[in-house]
């Protein structure tokens, strides 16, 4: 999608080889006309799937999804949260996902009342770069019976493989700006 | 306002004298429409106000922000995040608010790039109990030079006093439902 790989360019900040942050615009602080083209794009991308709910998780992937959904004709909107406990009794759906930014283990849980197999769900994240999240949130789905129509990325570092890892399991996953490399605030798309 | 009561008294769950679950539209799963129904409303109490950013605090607000953000002329949502680390450098500005929910002290910080003296923010919230999480995030923007035009709050369990802490401050609190009291699951309004 030209208009995110241009704000990339324009506004992202490199930091070394492989950190790139978009806080002035998806993940701190964020622009509202930007994410409403890329839901514009996902529900393009995503035209004849039939999607009744949408997945995120917390924090940064709550906000595209919610006007995302907007263009999914207001489907609801499910937003897994990070638990520090793991004892959180028999009532959600939960699964493990390491966080390279943060370089601890998030417990990810679903509220079982919430998923279930009738379920036809577009997932929705801001990044995507070894695929911990984005797995672990298939799993809850796979465990609840839901059927994954596919995935929304914003911005996937497509060199960490995450992405192709999903696609090998048959997942459409669109990611609207994907990374070839970063060196020295150069960056390359696919 | 009287879509949201509705909703609450037909889908609240309440737990004890104190506890109010929303999580079935608000902050688990949420209702799309039902937010932008509360974004449209804070934009009818807030007119004539000169807004230019919304402000809120992960990971439940979000969703609400970036949805009243669309009737306030897509200004941009600012989140604040919640830091585990208090050594986060000089680039934030930072306040700590006890929650109640979570009975842990939560260091909240705001980018210092994204806030200051020419911004006249409107801060939202899903909830306002004891006011923990809204003083915090005036103290930054009192910090920043900046000007509160106001607050938005989706439920206010009005009987915890927070809200009135903050009207005595001289600063507007638009609820969409106050709640006077709650027991044995039966809840009133004021």
């Amino acid at each position: 999608m030209e208009l995110l790989e241009k704000r990339i360019r324009e506004d992202g900040t490199f930091l070394g080889n492989d950190i790139l942050k978009v806080d002035n615009f998806l993940n701190h602080m964020i622009d509202v006309e930007l994410i409403d083209e890329m839901g514009k794009e996902w529900a393009r991308l995503f035209k004849g799937e039939k999607i009744n709910k949408i997945l995120t998780i917390e924090a940064s992937g709550i906000g595209i999804a919610c006007i995302a959904a907007r263009h999914f004709g207001n489907v609801p909107v499910l937003f897994a949260k990070k638990s520090k406990s793991s004892n959180i009794g028999s009532d959600f759906y939960t699964a493990k996902a390491y966080s390279f930014t943060h370089g601890n283990v998030n417990d990810i849980v679903v509220s079982k009342k919430y998923l279930g197999k009738d379920d036809s769900v577009l997932i929705i994240d801001d990044f995507l770069a070894n695929g911990e999240a984005l797995l672990a949130l298939t799993s809850i789905c796979n465990a609840a019976g839901a059927r994954v129509a596919g995935v929304g990325i914003a911005i996937e570092k497509h060199y960490q493989g995450g992405g192709d890892k999903i696609r090998a399991m048959g997942i459409r996953v669109e990611s609207l700006a994907k990374i070839k490399s970063m060196s020295d605030g150069d960056v390359e798309f696919m």
